[in-house]
């Protein structure tokens, strides 16, 4: 949910995480800290700055812990991370994280690939951090989110049933946190399916519960999906800026929706994200010069913006 | 509107037209028919085929009147032409098209670089045309489609004002056309704006006479227009094998929708297309071959299809 009411739309930047950890590359930790400055100054209101996982499993997040330290130092700016257990929590609160995410894949076979732990062993780590949150002072306390991952399909299972989703998502509800997202990890959501699931999940754990979805544009679907769900009453939508991102262990799952198309779509459609799409344009710089030979992806940047278009709407007829 | 009443929705591949008529390279009439007819093997039931410009204009549609006799050939399959003015008109009629489309364009600066008339000139030969064919026996008339293009903006004049779309879609049907579509020639259009411009059309002219949507992906949000389009129950989509296409008078506009996006979009959700994805995937080779050097789009050509995907829904809960 937005954290204010200024905006239609919270746009949540995951690059910093989901986009970094499957390239190649070691972004600089300088970098990083320009590229996430430069976003917040674009108006950019969320970003999930890293993932606490072992730098031997994902050295690229080595230095995620200094990383959301210089986050919160940015006005206005709520910083997110990933956790894959209770260690990696503890340590992402100590940080000060205002808000941490943990994945549970809803392929069972992908949750061992991905945390090396069978469902019911996530959901205890889940229980121990929010029994662990419970025991901080309520102002040291961050947003604690549950995302079920592989929710639309998974590339060693296949298909995945809606009803193992929906019951991943009460459970996830039962052991403690605050809101659950649900992810297209593999890329293999469309519209219609997007839609019935979280109609189907909404139903189960209540409206409210549902905070965002995270999708991929693997199969170039990604800013329909972003319309079913805008179309579902959904208002945090996560993105990549170039679109880097991707899942090291759903192989060919690479990319996340492109931050700079999505915001043009949502502002052209005249919803407010509270973000300045030329500012936001001008951050891939950052990205260009610090990935060298990476592949960015989006096509505003390319095809530039309408000719004659004012930010907050495209093609509202005069006088209305 | 679909042919008949075994598909939901009709894609309308344009690529041997919009597509070829946007690229330096010429294909050779060989590869453009192996093309066609592999596409139609594959259940597309409509292709544009050809432009019948003069070919000083478009060296790459010198054969139109040529792939339109074989195309006629091809079992089940509507054979559409572009024609500029009444003398293409007369040429593509005697060729054998089934259905020929004349574009007009909303920005009368574009239609002046494009057609080299103003709005009230393309009107006029829009009414020579529906004249000539109203003394065709009937058995010998085609199908007479008026496309608004640049309907949602101009490269050369930046916003269309609603209103101009609605009165030009209204002096068409005047003029003698079958059918009104609309068209997104510059990449402009976003799904609010699509969603508007469809009901305000509709509100002037009838339901049944918007027929379809032809969009470009120039930004990255044409799947998310088509799924617009869809909601508003368009059944009529262009789209280009590739994503080929564009057009040489307004520049940096390329990219027609990708025919095998669309195509794994709409058959994920389960709508009918008729269209065999396999076979549709496997068509892109020809163009490949033939096209060697020119850019194609798409993602789930690269990506493939998912794993365990079978044709006609993704995702749909077993036992519903």
């Amino acid at each position: 949910m937005p954290e204010s009411r200024d905006i239609d739309v919270l746009v949540s930047e995951v690059g910093p995480r989901d986009g970094l950890q499957s390239i190649k590359s070691i972004m600089p930790t300088a970098a990083k800290k320009a590229w996430i400055a430069a976003e917040a100054a674009a108006g950019v209101r969320e970003i999930e700055v890293g993932s606490f996982v072992p730098a031997t499993l994902l050295p690229q997040m080595a230095d995620a812990a200094e990383v959301v330290s210089y986050a919160r130092t940015l006005p206005g700016l709520t910083v997110l991370a990933l956790v894959p257990n209770f260690r990696g929590a503890e340590t992402a609160i100590r940080a000060g994280a205002h808000k941490i995410a943990l994945p549970l894949s809803a392929s069972e076979t992908h949750s061992k690939a991905n945390l090396r732990k069978t469902h019911d062993e996530v959901l205890a780590e889940v229980r121990r951090i929010a029994a662990h949150i419970r025991e901080l002072p309520e102002a040291e306390r961050p947003g604690f989110e549950g995302n079920v991952s592989t929710a639309f399909g998974c590339t060693l299972e296949g298909p995945v049933p809606e009803g193992k989703v929906v019951e991943l998502a009460r459970r996830l509800v039962e052991a403690g946190v605050d809101e659950v997202g649900l992810s297209d990890t593999t890329g293999y959501a469309n519209p219609a399916q997007l839609r019935r699931l979280i109609r189907l999940v909404r139903a189960e754990i209540g409206h409210d519960r549902l905070s965002g979805i995270h999708l991929h544009n693997t199969r170039g679907l990604g800013l329909a999906n972003a319309l079913a769900a805008l179309d579902e009453g959904i208002t945090t939508l996560d993105s990549s800026l170039g679109g880097l991102g991707g899942c090291p262990y759903a192989p060919g799952a690479s990319g996340n929706i492109v931050t700079e198309d999505l915001v043009f779509m949502l502002d052209s459609m005249g919803l407010r994200t509270g973000i300045d799409l030329a500012k936001l344009l001008a951050v891939r710089r950052i990205l260009i010069e610090a990935l060298p030979g990476e592949e960015m992806y989006g096509f505003t940047p390319d095809a530039g913006l309408p000719k004659g278009y004012a930010a907050g709407g495209w093609g509202v007829p005069a006088g209305t």
